[in-house]
């Protein structure tokens, strides 16, 4: 009988990672995986960054949910490209899962966002292929999450810290947020914003602009 | 080589379950597993809830996080028994590690309190042998999350609607929430609940009440 063991099954899902990852270089796509608990605003980030990229960039985007199409319908209706993917009842994507999509999202543009399951913790355990990893966190779930969460936190290349409208109804004040991120995610560019009021999206779309720019300052296959 | 399958690992954990389970009914122990997203406002419910309930029936909490004894120290400040168990990184609490939290904790209570990892997912496929599933959602998460993420909903006894205070600032309304709720939680009592204003805690802590009361209106043991 052949056992495979968890450290094979992880090398496989690595090798499909990285797969993904060179089918992005080839393509001069930017990926990137937005992770952050169930209601963290990231679909709404999204409503509120396609219409400003996609004239520019050409976006597509992989919605991930347990069930429902909601999401991917809420993309559809921006006249982005998307794929809804339905773990049933899996906790965070794999890069197979991704490489699925792949398979049905048009070519030609440059920007691909991945909305992982709504999961402050397994998402950031797995490397889906990825080039930038983004956690949305909104000013209503607190300022302890990231010591509590810190994993997820801690590989950030960007926080975006959603929902900022709501400060003043909160015993809350934004300094405890930048203080706490500054330590737990020391590596991350922190973007405060209200997908409501539209605060703080210019910055947000400026950074993404600036990861595309620097993932291919050289042409494709040579960065 | 011994091979152990997923299935007997299952087994296994369903049989620490059912001796914690038989551990609670022995000892007249109503035990509650609190689940929900991270900043859902599950500690702020039981800071809300243990003042009234602490003194007339005795309460321990199980505190579990990934990192961090920031909510342990928020209850041990109330003067209730509590242990704070850190996974290290795993997503939910397993049953073994509440018995073995159930070492730590004095006997003589009448209520025992989980707040599992933050987490609206994985928490939900694991009975960890508590009496009942309470799952806290924030109105801040928005409406459409117990269609996102059917399987906690649909085994909770009780859904805490927290941070209702804050629906005057959100374009959401109640009904939407209790609509959905009805659906996705048709079992569950639904209590909507602002732990800042005490809204809705008189209620909640009833239910709890007749909890207790129900599992054990026959003496433990022959109930």
């Amino acid at each position: 009988m052949k056992v495979i063991l968890a450290r094979d099954l992880q090398a496989a899902s690595e090798r499909v990672a990285e797969a993904n990852r060179n089918r992005f270089r080839q393509h001069g796509v930017l990926a990137i995986n937005l992770m952050g608990s169930p209601g963290a605003g990231k679909t709404a980030l999204l409503e509120a960054t396609l219409p400003r990229l996609h004239p520019r960039y050409g976006c597509t985007v992989v919605e991930g949910d347990i069930a429902t199409t909601r999401d991917g319908e809420r993309i559809a209706a921006l006249g982005v490209p998307v794929v809804q993917l339905n773990t049933g009842g899996a906790c965070h994507l794999d890069p197979a899962m991704v490489a699925r999509a792949l398979e049905e999202l048009p070519g030609g543009g440059r920007l691909l966002f991945v909305e992982n399951v709504g999961n402050l913790v397994c998402p950031a355990e797995v490397d889906i292929g990825t080039d930038r990893t983004v956690v949305v966190f909104s000013v209503t779930e607190g300022p302890d999450k990231p010591e509590k969460y810190p994993l997820a936190f801690s590989r950030a290349d960007a926080v975006v810290l959603s929902k900022v409208d709501l400060l003043p109804h909160l015993d809350l004040r934004r300094e405890d947020f930048l203080d706490v991120l500054g330590r737990c995610a020391p590596a991350a560019a922190v973007f405060p914003v209200s997908a409501r009021t539209g605060e703080g999206v210019d910055a947000w779309c400026a950074w993404i602009e600036a990861q595309v720019t620097n993932q291919y300052s050289h042409p494709p296959g040579e960065g």
